[in-house]
Protein backbone atom coordinates (compact mmCIF):
# COMPACT_ATOMS: atom_id res chain seq x y z
CA UNK A 1 0.00 0.00 0.00
CA UNK A 2 1.27 3.04 -1.01
CA UNK A 3 1.17 5.87 1.30
CA UNK A 4 0.14 9.95 1.62
CA UNK A 5 2.13 12.54 3.47
CA UNK A 6 -0.29 14.68 5.24
CA UNK A 7 2.38 16.84 6.58
CA UNK A 8 3.13 18.25 10.08
CA UNK A 9 -0.48 17.26 11.78
CA UNK A 10 -1.86 16.55 15.02
CA UNK A 11 -4.10 13.96 13.66
CA UNK A 12 -4.61 11.28 16.72
CA UNK A 13 -6.72 8.07 17.47
CA UNK A 14 -7.95 6.79 18.65
CA UNK A 15 -8.41 8.70 22.22
CA UNK A 16 -10.53 9.23 25.11
CA UNK A 17 -12.95 12.20 24.85
CA UNK A 18 -12.60 12.59 28.28
CA UNK A 19 -14.31 15.34 30.54
CA UNK A 20 -11.72 16.78 33.19
CA UNK A 21 -13.18 18.96 35.99
CA UNK A 22 -11.52 21.28 37.64
CA UNK A 23 -12.40 23.19 40.89
CA UNK A 24 -14.45 22.46 44.04
CA UNK A 25 -17.23 21.13 45.23
CA UNK A 26 -19.01 24.67 45.48
CA UNK A 27 -17.84 25.85 42.13
CA UNK A 28 -16.37 23.91 39.41
CA UNK A 29 -16.35 24.16 35.67
CA UNK A 30 -15.35 21.10 32.91
CA UNK A 31 -13.70 20.78 30.07
CA UNK A 32 -13.92 18.36 27.02
CA UNK A 33 -10.13 16.68 26.39
CA UNK A 34 -8.41 14.41 23.94
CA UNK A 35 -4.84 15.30 25.05
CA UNK A 36 -5.20 12.91 28.00
CA UNK A 37 -2.91 10.00 28.39
CA UNK A 38 -0.99 7.99 30.89
CA UNK A 39 2.96 9.32 31.07
CA UNK A 40 3.39 6.46 34.15
CA UNK A 41 2.77 3.32 35.57
CA UNK A 42 4.54 3.56 38.77
CA UNK A 43 3.80 5.97 40.26
CA UNK A 44 0.41 6.17 38.05
CA UNK A 45 0.78 9.76 36.59
CA UNK A 46 -1.97 11.13 34.01
CA UNK A 47 -1.29 13.83 31.60
CA UNK A 48 -3.96 16.49 30.63
CA UNK A 49 -2.80 19.14 27.67
CA UNK A 50 -5.27 21.72 27.90
CA UNK A 51 -5.22 25.41 25.67
CA UNK A 52 -3.70 27.49 28.14
CA UNK A 53 -6.69 29.85 27.73
CA UNK A 54 -9.07 27.32 29.05
CA UNK A 55 -10.78 28.08 32.54
CA UNK A 56 -10.79 24.88 33.47
CA UNK A 57 -7.16 24.74 33.58
CA UNK A 58 -7.48 28.42 35.70
CA UNK A 59 -9.48 26.80 38.69
CA UNK A 60 -7.02 23.56 38.47
CA UNK A 61 -3.82 25.79 39.00
CA UNK A 62 -5.74 27.07 42.41
CA UNK A 63 -6.51 24.00 44.09
CA UNK A 64 -3.46 21.66 42.29
CA UNK A 65 -6.46 19.02 41.72
CA UNK A 66 -8.71 17.76 39.08
CA UNK A 67 -10.92 14.91 37.85
CA UNK A 68 -10.41 12.97 34.91
CA UNK A 69 -13.96 11.18 33.79
CA UNK A 70 -14.47 8.93 30.78
CA UNK A 71 -18.26 9.31 29.34
CA UNK A 72 -20.14 6.62 27.98
CA UNK A 73 -21.23 7.07 24.41
CA UNK A 74 -25.13 7.77 25.41
CA UNK A 75 -23.33 11.05 26.50
CA UNK A 76 -21.55 12.54 23.15
CA UNK A 77 -23.75 15.30 22.25
CA UNK A 78 -22.92 16.44 25.84
CA UNK A 79 -19.32 15.54 25.92
CA UNK A 80 -18.84 17.72 22.15
CA UNK A 81 -21.06 20.39 23.75
CA UNK A 82 -18.53 21.11 26.75
CA UNK A 83 -15.96 21.40 24.47
CA UNK A 84 -17.82 24.18 22.47
CA UNK A 85 -18.36 26.50 25.11
CA UNK A 86 -16.54 27.66 27.76
CA UNK A 87 -17.28 27.87 31.67
CA UNK A 88 -15.98 31.50 32.12
CA UNK A 89 -19.88 32.62 31.65
CA UNK A 90 -21.96 29.37 31.35
CA UNK A 91 -22.49 26.42 33.85
CA UNK A 92 -21.93 23.96 31.72
CA UNK A 93 -22.55 21.03 34.13
CA UNK A 94 -26.19 22.70 33.95
CA UNK A 95 -26.59 22.33 30.54
CA UNK A 96 -24.85 19.41 29.57
CA UNK A 97 -27.19 17.67 32.27
CA UNK A 98 -23.87 16.35 34.32
CA UNK A 99 -24.43 16.53 38.16
CA UNK A 100 -20.86 17.11 39.91
CA UNK A 101 -20.41 14.65 43.00
CA UNK A 102 -17.76 14.63 45.67
CA UNK A 103 -14.98 12.30 45.25
CA UNK A 104 -13.25 10.38 48.12
CA UNK A 105 -9.78 11.76 48.52
CA UNK A 106 -9.70 15.66 47.03
CA UNK A 107 -12.03 18.50 46.66
CA UNK A 108 -12.66 18.51 43.28
CA UNK A 109 -16.11 16.60 42.26
CA UNK A 110 -16.81 13.75 40.04
CA UNK A 111 -19.18 13.22 37.23
CA UNK A 112 -21.53 11.22 38.35
CA UNK A 113 -23.30 10.14 34.82
CA UNK A 114 -18.89 9.18 34.00
CA UNK A 115 -18.77 5.45 34.64
CA UNK A 116 -15.28 5.83 35.22
CA UNK A 117 -13.63 8.40 37.15
CA UNK A 118 -9.75 9.32 38.37
CA UNK A 119 -9.28 11.60 40.89
CA UNK A 120 -5.67 13.36 40.47
CA UNK A 121 -3.23 15.65 42.10
CA UNK A 122 -1.00 17.97 40.43
CA UNK A 123 2.73 16.74 40.25
CA UNK A 124 4.39 18.83 37.69
CA UNK A 125 3.24 21.31 35.03
CA UNK A 126 4.84 22.01 31.59
CA UNK A 127 4.24 24.91 28.99
CA UNK A 128 4.33 23.62 25.45
CA UNK A 129 3.71 25.88 22.82
CA UNK A 130 0.14 27.83 23.55
CA UNK A 131 -0.26 24.11 25.50
CA UNK A 132 -0.16 23.71 29.19
CA UNK A 133 0.29 20.19 30.47
CA UNK A 134 -0.59 19.00 33.65
CA UNK A 135 0.77 15.90 35.35
CA UNK A 136 -1.57 14.23 37.69
CA UNK A 137 -0.78 11.80 40.32
CA UNK A 138 -3.78 9.27 40.53
CA UNK A 139 -5.24 8.92 43.97
CA UNK A 140 -8.40 7.42 43.45
CA UNK A 141 -10.30 5.87 40.75
CA UNK A 142 -13.83 5.13 40.67
CA UNK A 143 -16.00 2.86 38.39
CA UNK A 144 -19.88 2.48 38.88
CA UNK A 145 -20.56 -0.77 40.60
CA UNK A 146 -22.70 -2.50 38.24
CA UNK A 147 -19.24 -2.63 35.49
CA UNK A 148 -17.70 -4.17 38.03
CA UNK A 149 -16.80 -7.72 39.32
CA UNK A 150 -14.10 -8.94 42.05
CA UNK A 151 -12.52 -11.61 40.94
CA UNK A 152 -10.15 -12.83 43.41
CA UNK A 153 -10.09 -9.54 45.30
CA UNK A 154 -9.17 -8.06 41.77
CA UNK A 155 -11.14 -5.23 39.82
CA UNK A 156 -12.51 -6.62 36.77
CA UNK A 157 -13.90 -3.82 34.94
CA UNK A 158 -16.81 -4.36 31.82
CA UNK A 159 -16.07 -2.70 28.92
CA UNK A 160 -19.12 -3.38 26.96
CA UNK A 161 -20.96 -2.43 30.32
CA UNK A 162 -18.68 0.63 30.52
CA UNK A 163 -19.43 1.72 26.84
CA UNK A 164 -16.45 4.23 26.84
CA UNK A 165 -16.63 7.04 24.41
CA UNK A 166 -13.60 6.72 21.41
CA UNK A 167 -12.26 9.75 19.97
CA UNK A 168 -10.75 10.42 16.57
CA UNK A 169 -9.08 13.56 17.03
CA UNK A 170 -8.63 16.46 14.14
CA UNK A 171 -10.61 13.65 12.29
CA UNK A 172 -13.26 15.32 14.86
CA UNK A 173 -15.37 12.25 14.78
CA UNK A 174 -16.81 10.20 18.23
CA UNK A 175 -17.09 6.42 17.63
CA UNK A 176 -17.95 3.81 19.68
CA UNK A 177 -16.41 0.16 20.64
CA UNK A 178 -17.43 -2.69 19.04
CA UNK A 179 -16.55 -6.05 19.47
CA UNK A 180 -13.51 -7.70 22.05
CA UNK A 181 -11.05 -9.38 20.12
CA UNK A 182 -8.37 -10.71 22.71
CA UNK A 183 -6.82 -10.23 25.45
CA UNK A 184 -3.35 -8.48 25.84
CA UNK A 185 -0.06 -10.54 26.97
CA UNK A 186 -2.47 -13.77 25.98
CA UNK A 187 -3.29 -13.12 21.94
CA UNK A 188 0.54 -12.59 21.41
CA UNK A 189 1.48 -16.12 22.54
CA UNK A 190 0.92 -18.16 19.20
CA UNK A 191 3.95 -16.09 17.71
CA UNK A 192 6.33 -16.31 20.55
CA UNK A 193 7.04 -19.91 19.49
CA UNK A 194 6.59 -19.49 15.65
CA UNK B 1 -25.33 4.59 40.18
CA UNK B 2 -23.04 3.96 43.15
CA UNK B 3 -19.49 3.78 42.91
CA UNK B 4 -16.78 1.14 43.85
CA UNK B 5 -13.53 2.69 44.92
CA UNK B 6 -10.41 1.10 43.62
CA UNK B 7 -7.74 2.88 44.99
CA UNK B 8 -4.88 4.05 43.16
CA UNK B 9 -4.65 2.17 40.11
CA UNK B 10 -3.37 2.93 36.40
CA UNK B 11 -6.65 1.63 34.49
CA UNK B 12 -7.10 4.04 31.58
CA UNK B 13 -8.69 3.63 28.58
CA UNK B 14 -9.95 3.82 25.44
CA UNK B 15 -6.02 4.10 24.45
CA UNK B 16 -4.15 3.32 21.26
CA UNK B 17 -1.83 0.24 20.98
CA UNK B 18 1.14 1.89 19.56
CA UNK B 19 4.00 0.43 17.80
CA UNK B 20 6.66 2.83 18.46
CA UNK B 21 9.96 2.48 16.43
CA UNK B 22 13.26 3.94 17.67
CA UNK B 23 16.80 3.30 15.46
CA UNK B 24 17.45 3.43 12.09
CA UNK B 25 17.08 1.92 8.78
CA UNK B 26 20.05 -0.22 9.00
CA UNK B 27 19.11 -1.18 12.39
CA UNK B 28 15.50 -0.91 14.18
CA UNK B 29 13.66 -2.29 17.15
CA UNK B 30 10.11 -1.49 17.61
CA UNK B 31 7.87 -1.80 21.37
CA UNK B 32 4.28 -1.71 21.65
CA UNK B 33 3.16 1.14 23.78
CA UNK B 34 -0.40 2.82 25.56
CA UNK B 35 0.98 5.20 27.32
CA UNK B 36 1.11 7.30 24.22
CA UNK B 37 -0.99 10.86 23.33
CA UNK B 38 -0.45 13.98 22.61
CA UNK B 39 0.78 16.56 24.32
CA UNK B 40 0.23 19.68 22.76
CA UNK B 41 -1.39 21.01 18.78
CA UNK B 42 0.80 24.09 17.95
CA UNK B 43 3.38 22.74 17.88
CA UNK B 44 1.87 19.29 17.52
CA UNK B 45 3.92 17.16 20.28
CA UNK B 46 2.97 13.82 21.33
CA UNK B 47 3.77 11.93 24.01
CA UNK B 48 5.20 8.33 24.70
CA UNK B 49 5.86 6.91 28.27
CA UNK B 50 8.35 3.71 28.31
CA UNK B 51 9.37 1.45 31.32
CA UNK B 52 13.26 2.81 31.80
CA UNK B 53 14.52 -0.82 30.90
CA UNK B 54 13.18 -0.63 26.72
CA UNK B 55 15.32 -1.68 24.31
CA UNK B 56 13.59 0.65 22.32
CA UNK B 57 14.30 3.49 24.44
CA UNK B 58 18.01 3.29 23.84
CA UNK B 59 17.34 2.88 20.41
CA UNK B 60 15.47 6.20 20.40
CA UNK B 61 18.05 8.26 22.87
CA UNK B 62 20.91 7.31 20.38
CA UNK B 63 18.97 9.28 17.39
CA UNK B 64 16.40 11.65 19.04
CA UNK B 65 13.95 10.54 16.93
CA UNK B 66 11.27 7.52 16.74
CA UNK B 67 7.94 6.83 15.03
CA UNK B 68 4.56 6.26 16.39
CA UNK B 69 2.54 3.51 13.92
CA UNK B 70 -1.11 2.62 14.78
CA UNK B 71 -2.10 -0.57 14.03
CA UNK B 72 -5.30 -1.96 12.11
CA UNK B 73 -7.36 -4.71 14.06
CA UNK B 74 -6.24 -7.50 11.93
CA UNK B 75 -2.66 -7.02 13.76
CA UNK B 76 -4.10 -7.24 17.42
CA UNK B 77 -1.98 -10.44 18.01
CA UNK B 78 1.55 -9.01 16.49
CA UNK B 79 0.62 -6.37 18.40
CA UNK B 80 0.40 -8.02 21.42
CA UNK B 81 3.73 -10.16 20.58
CA UNK B 82 5.54 -6.88 20.46
CA UNK B 83 5.00 -5.89 24.15
CA UNK B 84 5.96 -9.47 25.27
CA UNK B 85 9.47 -10.02 24.15
CA UNK B 86 12.08 -7.73 24.45
CA UNK B 87 13.92 -6.95 20.88
CA UNK B 88 17.42 -7.07 22.65
CA UNK B 89 17.92 -10.63 21.18
CA UNK B 90 14.93 -10.76 19.47
CA UNK B 91 14.07 -9.24 15.38
CA UNK B 92 10.45 -8.51 16.30
CA UNK B 93 9.86 -7.32 13.11
CA UNK B 94 10.76 -10.13 11.23
CA UNK B 95 8.74 -12.80 13.28
CA UNK B 96 5.66 -10.49 13.87
CA UNK B 97 5.77 -10.16 9.94
CA UNK B 98 6.01 -6.54 10.31
CA UNK B 99 7.76 -4.11 7.97
CA UNK B 100 10.18 -1.70 8.57
CA UNK B 101 9.79 1.07 5.37
CA UNK B 102 12.14 4.50 5.20
CA UNK B 103 9.83 7.49 6.21
CA UNK B 104 10.25 10.86 4.69
CA UNK B 105 11.62 13.48 7.37
CA UNK B 106 14.06 11.39 9.58
CA UNK B 107 16.11 8.53 9.60
CA UNK B 108 13.88 5.66 11.68
CA UNK B 109 11.61 3.55 9.91
CA UNK B 110 7.69 3.79 9.91
CA UNK B 111 5.87 0.24 9.66
CA UNK B 112 4.23 -0.54 6.12
CA UNK B 113 1.69 -2.59 7.52
CA UNK B 114 0.18 0.08 10.28
CA UNK B 115 -2.08 2.66 8.40
CA UNK B 116 -1.43 5.51 10.06
CA UNK B 117 2.29 6.79 11.09
CA UNK B 118 3.99 9.67 12.79
CA UNK B 119 7.80 10.45 12.67
CA UNK B 120 9.13 12.25 15.81
CA UNK B 121 11.89 14.03 16.42
CA UNK B 122 11.98 14.58 20.29
CA UNK B 123 12.10 17.76 22.33
CA UNK B 124 12.30 16.70 25.56
CA UNK B 125 12.56 13.64 28.04
CA UNK B 126 11.29 13.65 31.44
CA UNK B 127 11.84 10.94 33.94
CA UNK B 128 8.54 9.99 35.76
CA UNK B 129 9.10 7.34 38.49
CA UNK B 130 10.12 3.67 36.54
CA UNK B 131 8.84 5.70 33.44
CA UNK B 132 10.30 7.89 31.15
CA UNK B 133 8.08 10.41 28.96
CA UNK B 134 9.62 11.07 25.48
CA UNK B 135 7.92 14.49 23.87
CA UNK B 136 8.55 13.69 20.04
CA UNK B 137 7.26 16.94 17.53
CA UNK B 138 5.28 15.54 14.70
CA UNK B 139 7.64 16.15 11.46
CA UNK B 140 5.87 13.90 9.00
CA UNK B 141 2.03 12.34 8.96
CA UNK B 142 1.45 8.81 6.45
CA UNK B 143 -1.61 7.50 6.02
CA UNK B 144 -2.60 4.41 3.42
CA UNK B 145 -3.72 6.45 0.50
CA UNK B 146 -6.80 4.33 -0.24
CA UNK B 147 -7.78 5.40 3.63
CA UNK B 148 -7.84 9.12 2.86
CA UNK B 149 -9.92 11.44 0.65
CA UNK B 150 -9.06 15.27 -0.56
CA UNK B 151 -11.71 17.97 -0.31
CA UNK B 152 -10.90 21.44 -1.16
CA UNK B 153 -7.11 19.74 -0.40
CA UNK B 154 -7.60 19.01 3.47
CA UNK B 155 -7.43 15.18 4.32
CA UNK B 156 -10.72 13.20 5.49
CA UNK B 157 -9.53 9.99 6.91
CA UNK B 158 -11.36 7.43 6.55
CA UNK B 159 -11.72 5.73 9.96
CA UNK B 160 -13.78 2.75 9.05
CA UNK B 161 -10.72 1.73 6.60
CA UNK B 162 -8.21 2.73 8.64
CA UNK B 163 -9.82 0.25 11.58
CA UNK B 164 -7.58 1.41 14.74
CA UNK B 165 -7.06 -1.67 17.38
CA UNK B 166 -8.14 0.46 20.52
CA UNK B 167 -6.29 -0.84 23.71
CA UNK B 168 -8.29 -0.84 27.36
CA UNK B 169 -4.97 -0.42 29.49
CA UNK B 170 -4.64 -2.75 32.93
CA UNK B 171 -8.28 -4.32 31.83
CA UNK B 172 -5.83 -5.49 29.04
CA UNK B 173 -8.47 -5.76 26.20
CA UNK B 174 -8.23 -5.57 22.44
CA UNK B 175 -11.14 -4.01 20.92
CA UNK B 176 -12.04 -3.03 17.36
CA UNK B 177 -14.32 -0.08 16.72
CA UNK B 178 -18.11 -0.04 15.97
CA UNK B 179 -20.03 2.67 14.78
CA UNK B 180 -19.38 6.29 14.36
CA UNK B 181 -21.71 8.12 16.19
CA UNK B 182 -21.11 11.98 15.38
CA UNK B 183 -19.06 14.75 14.39
CA UNK B 184 -17.39 16.79 16.89
CA UNK B 185 -18.00 20.27 16.92
CA UNK B 186 -21.57 19.62 15.31
CA UNK B 187 -22.86 16.79 17.83
CA UNK B 188 -23.33 19.82 20.70
CA UNK B 189 -24.69 22.13 18.46
CA UNK B 190 -28.12 21.33 19.72
CA UNK B 191 -27.31 21.82 23.78
CA UNK B 192 -26.26 25.34 22.82
CA UNK B 193 -29.61 27.09 22.30
CA UNK B 194 -31.27 24.75 25.35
Amino acid sequence: MMKRQLGQTDIFFPVPAALIVGGTNEEADLATIAWVGMLSSTPPIVGVSFDKRRYTLELIRKTKEFTVNIPSTEYYKETDYCGMVSGRNTNKFEKAGLTPTPGSKIETPIIKECPFNLECKVVQEIQLGDYVLLMGEIVETHIDEDKVEFVNNRPQIDISKTNPLVYCATVREYWELGKKLGNAFQSGKELLNK
